[in-house]
């Protein structure tokens, strides 16, 4: 990532969201701008669906209107974040080239008047998008007001896989290249099983609808070569700009809510990493939820600070039940991303639309104007978050590492796996949570990561696993390193195939175990697992039959088909100890498992009211902020010295974070707590 | 609607089905003829799917079968119902016409072997049904056994939508008589937003299937398309069929069973409503639904007498569990038709046919013969519609309105709701039921109608208002009108915009409030309100932020999102009163609501037994039918003053009405009860 | 069935499994046959699908490796059962011939990357498979391993239904064939209904897609066709295979797990029955399907021995939880295959396979390696099926027998029948439920099968019935047979049509009672049913409004839609008695039913312990081997004189089944028990 000037062109943590003057008429505008510096918006991001109006017809450019928009927004001093709006492409694109429409795996052609690119791999998109981008950067490369890059909007979203036949062209040219000959094709992919051997590269073609489950290692390839395919076409569009603009570029991640892009990958071609977060309301902790993005979004971005692109200031209008946020959550939302590492917090939307798919989606304007609760809390929030401009620029610093690795998902979300109870998805926030509970800050990594520099590792839901990244696991423990593997992990290889040695082999020395046979529980059965000194913990979904190898049992199958054998097992490897959790414990019980494993790790629970967050970062000047969330209904105090900076109270040694409310204090440089 | 002599055609009620004389050989049509006799069957339907019999080949016509069976029906003196066999164009039209098949919007190609009409759009399918109409016309215009015309079947079901090339040349030519200029489709669907905007018609596509929601306004207007569409071919027969024939004409709507066509607009074409309606048995209190649809039958006709066209003597056949009615239930539901205005009683249909996909559906001829309870009913049935001679021709009166628009209904169920709970259907329904368990009789109205004769008008599920409308409600209001207006109304104009002013705020002078946010509940929530006096109602599903502009707080939030704002809310504007009900009460909570409501609009429930329903049809020569529907398992007695029709008993002051059964009553001059 | 030498060439009870030599390394055959040795297993299938690696272009063989494993087996002494690879054609035949793809009901072409045949009516699909077919036979026809040919896979799935161009006019052809004329179609189909008649045989298609229920008679001739088309490829190779080669013929079946070929037919074209059969986990009692599954086949092959060709060591992949099987089950599962007249016992499959679909499929040899449960479990089996030698060629009797009709179901599960509760599965399921925990072994037939050697014949769903069938059925009760017919029987005729004297009419005269009309209940109500005497019944989901012709009443409706009429009753005809269930008891009560009918028929329960299975073998000498199969947890004692087989004891009175275990006993020959 190099170092553009991003940050420095913004003063403190940037405000601001979503703005499509399109919509309304110029009299709006001046409106806008107006309210905007009411609100103390400093950075706009602006034609992200504006193809149609800026390329009326191919090739022909009026830049009119965005022209007077930017002059606008920059004679109120407020910044532009400008899109590329190749994530909708107009009516006449699509007329023009109708070979470029996406299908779909059972073949429906995707049409025009919705939202949503063209197929990834079509030689006439590609050519349109450094087009337009191109036009852009050449207008807007140098203009002041610009001082951010938003390319497309939302990779994978709503448009991931393609089945045209542009996408099965391309598919073989990436696997050509992957594999280099026909033969190592069949080899990876296990065509011998089921009669799939291929004799002509033109045999292959996309994992499209067919009599029964598709080849698995097939589907798992073309899920890597469609997230190949359209960091393609970010990277197609990067580059355009880059020719012409200095400013850095981006695009708008969807962390932990969207699955078709791997993260790391794109997190190596961004400038900054920037990301779109939406509570999912049918949890009511949605705000665990928030944390995972928040934290993804860093990780992927190596721990820089990053900018929330997109959030709601309350409902959003695709869920099944659009909950209103309630008074202080926005805040008290927006202040958690910051906590963990965002120096930038931007809404969708500016003014809420009134028509289109998106009208019932809140925004910092809503449709009822500015005698509104919501108008009133955007205006506060501003005046916050201007009181912590000296936060910029720090980090958050983490003990733990959960393990996060998008090929290893897409490899166990395939078909015909033991259970349909398996969900990476649900365990890695299990652990996630539990963590969270204690109050124990956590990056995310990949298993061939350098993991030297955190006391535990857990990889919750590892499925697949190669061997080289099983070997550096192996090192990590060995080297004095805790690791917490759990259930279903270590199963296959790169290419979805069961290792040779069996389940779990390629980490048997550093836990201890293999695994023999899966033994998945009937549907809604629980089972209880004796813990050494004779506790007991309640599990469902999963028991194993464990194999040991040097591993001691610290928890044994009380119940179930596992009933006698090992459930959860401890082993020591080198300097550090390896962890295996072989069964799904209830949410008590695998606290009570991580409270053993820290012991060995050497850390220890934070100690503050459950539902309170508190995450710190580290200014390079030594300086630290800690952020302390309180999602509780009642009031608690926090032992730290220290000066709250949203109150802009003196130092003292502990601080009450109101019911629903966040403190964030600037802690005395001897340290506090 | 044309005075035509439908009802001087007929003695007294009619009575009759739907009569498939192909499907049997001739020897059974004698005994057809005879049975109609026994059970006294003045009326058949005949030819509703015969195309392909009539018409063999294109072109080449074969009566005689036809002419054999009118004259047969004709000399046993009953009357023909002939019915255009255009919902089911043969299988020559559809391999002559391929590009005539519906296309479905996922990209399906309907074919042939079941039933449904072709493309509405298809100029071949218009020239086939016009020549067919055209054919009957000819050759039946003038004959005496002809009473009536049955243009088509159930336009809308099973065929509506339809995404064939054909139907969206239609559609760009339906939007350019519309809106004139692009520029006006553009604004008016918003096309600004996700990049829609359109620069020539040849761009513009049916909504079919899209990588996301499509826009919201086309799909409004592709379904006010379908309905004009499926309208006009009607229209083509109806018209081709006046060019010979002086009989009336029309066609049988599913009034409150099927969505696709507006039946305010059907109702201005046809000479006379006609109705299908089948009990939906997952329902338990299906007869409310039964009322219903005979009220929206009668209302879309004016008030004028309609025929029911089709209903069951036991179960149908299309349902999960297609429950038979129980003794006395099929009588029952007949004269509640009649109580609402029906002056014709048909079946689906005269003898169960052996093959085909209705096999199962009950008929006034069951399978097991003669010597059977529907039969036997089936003759009582006749005998007791004998005598109500007297009725025919009287209108039922009505002092409440409820509101029932297709366009508000269309629009409302598009996608990205605010929440899934929301159901127009459901709170039609809530409404209707509360007034039909206090005996209150209502009409269904459109927003824009003449409401001044009503005192009392209840907008249940209004989403879509146009200022026009709304500015006719209000005018309603000031003149001294009650109106009770539920939640998520006036929430957008006709292109489905939020309206500018924000949610509700066209009815805001009237009600003396708006609403500044939507508060949905998470599934399976309730919460109280509090009703001035400290009475508690319970709620669910919705809340909303309410802004006082001059009402009264009648209910309160004491639960919830919108704890401690305005639930129920009640305005005095002009001469009269608005209500505001801005959440979803339980049954008690709405009859308690009510209440006050009806205190407003100087009416009173009717005092009866819960569970019976009594109707009164007024006759030009001022006569007054009293019809009392039992559902219940015990006798009630009703006091009303006058003769009993159905068993011819004398005058007297109160009636006995049986368990399940039913009483008619002819008033007594002075007036009664 | 000629009389081949499968059996002859077997010693003893044939064990193995499917053999995939071609997805492992050369080294690993030598351990494969190796360890086959070690478990006894004498006979493997090879080449199922090979198709790809044989022929590997168009008309290209290379046999090499196949030539080099069927000889490597030889040399170890293991028999071949030869597979053709006709389940899964390669990557270069759909590439060659698009056309051949299969396309589905709603128009998606079912492409490669996964498994399963071409369309069954393609030519050159008709054309590949008698090549490579004949090109097999050739080679291996003499070869001295080769003890059976294995046609194609599972004929059915995946592929069954196919809606390509081939498959319709081969619809046509087979139609006019059936038929003669477009008349008799019309009549057959009951065309007059909704408009379908025919004027050309082109104009029929296949019953795709449609706006609405297509023709039902026209369905159920497709799936007739199907049945045939698919049976027409396998005769196609086998021919092929016969020309080259005098090894018998099979191809394996997937009885009471499949539904798409008519086992009675194609039993009457292999030279021995084989059966694939995978326990169902969602069912807790899934032996029970097993014995289903068991008797089934044995019953279409004529009670000979046959083949159980597949079944798992433990879980399977494809299941929402696939279960792994307990210590002990795989053995009780083969055995019980035994005791219902399996003469082999082999498994899918030998080695898992690390790569594909179904790596997660248990085998033989699991992933952990020869240091497992499962492998020590499998040498076991071998050794103990070592021991049962003198069981081989040996006869299961029968004295009851439960209709089971393909037809018959197939035209049941069409559409629009009167209640989602109707299933026909679920039926046959209680009433053979209730005699395999009576202890009464069943054979299944059809209805116009010989039934005279049986003391009761039990009709669970019998809704399409012939009247010829009828007459059968007629018969038997006349001459002193025991009939019990449940409900929603004798329906309709061979073209789904209504019999012409009603539901029921065709066995008027054997039950005494037809019926009136159905009385579906609503969801979730139960209802009782007094029996004579004062006992009550709990039913559910369906009554009937039954007419009586003679039969006494032995329960009859307490509540419900038929309170009062008859619900079970009991008929003497002839030297015979008919008994008629029209509703669906509880277990309780159906034992309760079946008491009474055991004591007409003159047979008896088995007073063994429930959850504990005994079925008699019976040799050609005199010999009678009784299998004692222990689903209980705790051991049983079964009083059977004679010597047990497995353990090798001596011969006593009684025997100890051990919990979980089995018993094989020959029988003393003094007879027993």
């Amino acid at each position: 990532m190099p170092d553009l000037p991003i940050w420095s062109a913004l003063p403190g943590i940037a405000y601001g969201g979503d703005y499509n003057p399109e919509q309304w008429p110029r009299e709006t505008w001046r409106e806008d701008v107006r309210l905007m510096r009411e609100a103390g918006v400093d950075l706009v991001s602006v034609g992200i669906f504006s193809w149609a109006l800026i390329e009326r017809r191919e090739g022909e450019f009026d830049f009119s209107w965005l022209d007077e928009v930017i002059g606008l927004l920059h004679e109120n001093g407020i910044r532009v974040d400008l899109g590329t709006p190749t994530a909708s492409p107009p009516a006449w694109f699509f007329a023009a080239h109708p070979e470029a429409r996406v299908i779909t795996r059972d073949g429906t052609v995707m049409g025009f008047g919705s939202r949503g690119m063209a197929s990834h791999s079509s030689p006439a998109y590609r050519a349109a998008i450094v087009r337009i981008a191109t036009a852009l950067a050449e207008r807007y490369g140098d203009h002041p007001a610009v001082v951010l890059w938003h390319v497309h909007n939302e990779y994978g979203v709503p448009v991931g896989e393609d089945y045209s036949p542009a996408s099965v062209a391309a598919f073989r040219a990436w696997l050509a290249e992957r594999y280099g000959s026909l033969d190592a094709l069949n080899a990876a992919w296990g065509t011998a099983f089921w009669g799939q051997h291929y004799e002509e590269w033109e045999h292959i073609g996309a994992p499209a609808a067919a009599p029964s489950v598709v080849n698995p290692a097939q589907r798992l390839d073309f899920l890597r070569f469609t997230d190949h395919q359209l960091r393609q076409c970010y990277i197609a569009e990067r580059d355009a700009i880059r020719a012409h603009a200095a400013q850095p570029i981006t695009t708008n991640f969807m962390a932990n809510q969207s699955w078709t892009t791997d993260l790391w990958a794109w997190g190596r071609e961004v400038d900054v990493v920037a990301d779109d977060h939406y509570l999912w309301a049918p949890d009511e902790e949605a705000h665990i939820g928030l944390s995972i993005a928040a934290d993804l979004s860093r990780s992927v971005g190596g721990g820089a600070p990053w900018i929330l692109m997109e959030h709601s200031t309350s409902a959003v209008n695709w869920q099944p039940r659009n909950i209103a946020k309630r008074p202080g959550e926005m805040a008290r939302n927006s202040l958690a991303h910051v906590a963990r590492g965002a120096d930038a917090v931007l809404f969708f939307q500016w003014r809420a639309g009134r028509a289109g798919a998106e009208k019932f989606h809140s925004a910092m304007l809503p449709h009822a104007g500015t005698d509104s609760r919501v108008w009133r809390e955007v205006v506060a929030l501003g005046a916050d978050l201007d009181r912590l401009d000296g936060v910029t620029g720090s980090r958050v610093e983490a003990e733990v590492a959960v393990l996060w690795d998008f090929e290893s998902f897409w490899a166990q979300d395939l078909e015909w796996r033991p259970t349909d109870d398996l969900s990476h998805q649900e365990r890695v926030r299990a652990y996630y949570e539990t963590l969270w509970r204690d109050g124990i800050t956590v990056d995310f990594a990949l298993p061939g990561h350098d993991l030297s520099r955190y006391k535990l590792v857990v990889a919750p839901a590892q499925y697949l696993l190669t061997a080289a990244d099983a070997a550096n696991l192996a090192r990590y423990v060995e080297s004095g390193g805790t690791l917490v593997v759990s259930y279903f992990s270590a199963v296959v290889d790169e290419n979805d195939a069961v290792h040779a040695g069996g389940f779990l082999s390629p980490l048997r020395d550093a836990l201890g175990v293999d695994v023999e046979e899966h033994l998945p529980l009937r549907a809604g059965r629980t089972a209880l697992v004796e813990w050494t000194g004779g506790e007991t913990i309640t599990v469902d979904h999963w028991q194993e039959a464990i194999r040991l190898h040097g591993a001691e049992v610290v928890g044994a199958y009380a119940e179930g088909p596992g009933a006698g054998g090992p459930a959860v097992t401890r082993h020591r490897h080198g300097a550090g100890t390896g962890w295996y959790v072989s069964t799904r414990p209830d949410a008590e019980g695998l606290r009570r498992i991580m409270a053993d494993v820290y012991a060995d790790a050497g850390i220890a629970p934070a100690g503050i009211p459950e539902g309170v967050e508190v995450v710190r970062r580290r200014a390079d000047d030594g300086r630290v902020f800690a952020f302390a969330v309180n999602h509780r209904d009642d009031d608690v105090e926090i032992d730290v010295v220290g000066r709250e900076l949203l109150a802009g109270a003196a130092t003292s040694a502990s601080h009450v974070v109101p019911a629903g409310g966040v403190a964030v204090i600037e802690l005395a440089r001897e340290g506090a707590h």
